[in-house]
């Protein structure tokens, strides 16, 4: 299967994390989001694991929760003792009301608005992950009016192309996201920071991409940002003490996809930041990371119910489920690959090939082309998509008027709701 | 300007439906949808009029509500004496909280549950659009079940490609929606429907694609249907009473467009139907079609507040706002074009080329690339978006932890709040 939380029933039904998924769908209608609590528990700990082992107490993984954000996750988060990555006031909400200590957060975003940057103050933000002057400006007018001294890094654009897919290629100098190296920019708004007496400038950031496997980027990315860092020492005597690669591990979405060593990979990194500290001559700064599909995307799968089977001799065969587009708009957005199974029919041999596509009134609502599934399928079967654990959740939409899903939680056998469905009152909550 | 209710004050303020928007932007903030009640309400009398000229009494449009579904727009249908399309149980519950009259309404979608049909039938609907065998099942039982007859029609996929783009191409043989004439499969689901107790096959529906202009490719289609139309008449003495022709008629986003003559497209749609009708010897069915698009999009218009205008050299400018893919997925999905202002200074030179982009943590988060912007531009301005009344809102997620921005109406020159704005209590209302 494509992830080890993935196995079979003696009866022939696709189980995730022990539990025969078609119990879960008749308890909790369908669409439905499962997501394996231990799996997400486990990344976290490889994750702190590897960042200890490579690169000492400072140095942390933060969580990029914009990959998927209700409660629940941040309460796991607390207790496994993650930072977090958050963009906006919403994020920042849902963390706080899930007690989670805003201390240990990372404030992103290209385009904070003055409300934004008040709320994140006042709940006594970790540090601003600065994006541009606009901001930097607002950060030290309210610091000021607080009489407080407010911890900062800076977004830079390191300038590397990650050969991934355009939409998430965000290291490149032509990015909306940050202050370009190249361009004297990084320079410039660096220069600014500091002399602000209301900001403490303690490092910078970078994001390469996302969905990252095979090329060295993290450590090209260190290897420029550190040269930077080197820059700043020998002109201001600027001492970085904090250096932030961004996220964008691959995950393994098919069997298509390499496996991932994130011991190797880190160590990797690790490497190329000490060999880079040593050739610029400068001090080793903490290393944060901001992992969020690769921490929670194996963690998730949808289920949905077959409703048609639609064979067009000559053409293609579809199969459409009561889902779709609005729950997971990754195929229309990207073109984002993924494995699909029919849950109750895993012993018969997938031997038809077909479009699973959703039930909006849209043609390019497919979940996913070109799956094989058994001939028998039909209505009533379940459908399961897996690896949907980010950018499912999160980037759901009402289109067509469909309410978004549940979430439910499973760990070590047991289920347990953490989002509830949305209602038709719910709906319509909002319309006067 | 894109639509004539559109206009500038003499302050250099841009105006919409006459209200200057910077107003509407400080007494409701931004993101901020905007929609003009009179230009929808004219619109809906613009389509009833020439359908009346040119197909007579029995002949209306639809309203395809999954392009803007809140209570509010059905209101203003029902006041219209206008016929809505419904693809989902939430789409009918609005309508029916609005006080909306089911029974004008047609349901379709290329899924529908046990539970939508039920739950359809429980509300009097006025017609089941059936795309399936399966739900012509469903349908059967369910109208036994309720010693009812039902009133249905099929969808049929004509095989007319429009040449529009792949997304909104639903036409062609290879579908996932309906049956195609050219496989055999319309013919066969028509003999099944026919011979169904409870069900009373009233006539045919096809959707040949969206945002259209020039191709006649509802003649085309008109043709193809009446054809199939003739050969039931002669095969099974089967008499249609109903062509949907669907919808899909173009709007304006650009100067770019060409503008659209309501009137002539109808009247050339017309003697289609005539002349097929007379060729292949049929009585002229009563004629619908389903504008969504072409009812509502020039109706709205999106206001944002610039937070940064980042300049790199050498390679691009970036204005951020403070909305995006996340109440406005449509560049980041299909990468459709919209006219932007910057509405606060409409009397100065639009000198700079810009991408407008979102505040989403995300480099596809793109409005619109390469528009014009005065290079005064600068963070607290106010940017529209033009032409965003369909698709906009009932597209819109929470993708970054946003609230979905408020619709707030216009009319004769008056402001009134239709949808409040999702508030952070909102956002975890679900959550556990």
């Amino acid at each position: 299967m494509i992830c080890e939380n993935i196995s079979i029933s003696k009866d022939g039904i696709l189980e995730f994390a022990g539990v025969e998924v078609t119990q879960l769908a008749e308890k909790y209608g369908t669409p439905l989001y499962l997501l394996d609590e231990e799996r997400i528990r486990n990344n976290c700990r490889i994750y702190k694991e590897v960042f200890k082992k490579y690169f000492g107490e400072d140095s942390y993984p933060l969580f990029a929760s914009k990959a998927l954000s209700f409660k629940g996750i941040y309460r796991i988060m607390e207790e496994e003792g993650m930072g977090i990555d958050v963009v906006s006031i919403g994020e920042m909400y849902t963390a706080l009301k899930a007690g989670y200590d805003l201390s240990k957060a990372y404030f992103h975003s290209n385009n904070k608005t003055d409300d934004d940057i008040a709320y994140a103050m006042d709940n006594k933000i970790g540090c601003f992950v600065a994006d541009n002057v606009e901001e930097i400006k607002v950060i030290e007018r309210e610091a000021e009016k607080r009489g407080i001294i407010q911890k900062v890094m800076l977004r830079i654009t390191p300038g590397i192309d990650p050969h991934t897919y355009k939409e998430v290629a965000t290291g490149k100098v032509d990015s909306k996201f940050g202050s370009a190296i190249e361009t004297n920019q990084a320079h410039e708004i660096t220069h600014y920071t500091i002399k602000q007496p209301h900001c403490d400038l303690i490092g910078f950031h970078c994001h390469v991409g996302s969905q990252v496997f095979g090329e060295n980027i993290f450590e090209r990315a260190a290897f420029r940002m550190i040269d930077f860092i080197a820059e700043l020492k020998r002109e201001l005597n600027f001492d970085c003490k904090v250096l932030d690669l961004g996220g964008g591990f691959g995950v393994k979405y098919t069997e298509d996809d390499p496996d991932m060593n994130l011991d190797e990979k880190i160590a990797d990194v690790a490497e190329a930041c000490q060999k880079a500290c040593k050739r610029y001559n400068v001090k080793m700064p903490a290393i944060h990371m901001e992992p969020g599909r690769s921490l929670v995307a194996d963690a998730g799968m949808t289920l949905y119910t077959v409703g048609t089977v639609k064979q067009i001799p000559g053409f293609k065969n579809y199969v459409s489920v009561d889902g779709g587009m609005a729950d997971n708009p990754r195929y229309a957005f990207y073109r984002s690959a993924y494995t699909c199974y029919i849950a109750n029919k895993m012993f018969e041999e997938a031997d038809m090939k077909a479009d699973l596509v959703g039930r909006c009134c849209e043609s390019g609502d497919i979940i996913q082309p070109d799956i094989m599934v058994p001939s028998s399928v039909g209505r009533y079967d379940i459908a399961a998509v897996c690896t949907t654990g980010a950018y499912n959740y999160s980037m759901a939409s009402n289109y067509n008027k469909l309410g978004i899903p549940p979430i439910v939680m499973l760990n070590r056998g047991k289920d347990k709701l953490a989002v509830r469905r949305e209602s038709l009152e719910d709906l319509i909550s909002r319309d006067i």
